[in-house]
């Protein structure tokens, strides 16, 4: 049977999540030009939680997009790159970041649209 | 300034978040071939929860990915489609789709080994 993600209990809809999650994609465009210390990512990424970024890491890992090299120096330095799958994925992440940028305008003014709408529902109600 | 979603409070995370959405990615999808009734997309949508279905939409509507029409019918239809900003993310959301089918083997294999992997360290401590 094909993976499907309308399906229930395919694991095609957790790798869906996993690539789609906000903080992935970032991480692994932030990857896309070479190798990045655990810190620049925390720096660049701004207003990710220390939890949240070791744990959109560890699932990349995990996931086998991205591998982490612990060097043995004092203090020691954690790098993280991308693997050939996830370099992959790199275009279509890229494609995400790039339409979100572009149409966040208009996504805003549907938002603002829809708000005016429901309230005067609400006022004629 | 650019809208960039590495910026803290850049709008443009929250619209990456409702297309990467797992399922906002399968209802556009099955609206890609004409717009669908709630139910259609109810039972094609295996597991979504109606509380869950019914906030996607609405949060597509809201941003506008999507159109809502009540059809004054006994019992009222509500029909569901895309609109041309809707129709703009079609080719990305099906590319991530396609990803996580094609390579959900991949992502599974590599799971294997960092579990694995785990383990072996766990029991080594």
């Amino acid at each position: 049977m094909e993976p499907s993600p309308y399906a229930k209990n395919c694991g095609s809809r957790q790798v869906l999540d996993r690539i789609g999650d906000r903080w992935s994609v970032l991480v692994v465009l932030m990857l896309a030009d070479g190798l990045k210390r655990y810190s620049e990512l925390a720096q660049r990424i701004e207003g990710v939680s220390q939890k949240m970024l070791t744990q959109t890491l560890r699932g990349l890992e995990r996931d086998g997009l991205v591998t982490r090299t612990v060097h043995a120096t004092v203090p020691p330095r954690v790098d993280y790159d991308l693997t050939d799958l996830g370099r992959s994925v790199l275009d279509l992440v890229a494609g995400l970041e790039a339409w979100a940028t572009t149409h966040l305008g208009d996504v805003l003014a549907a938002r603002s649209r829809y708000d005016a709408q429901q309230e005067r529902r609400g006022s004629a109600a």
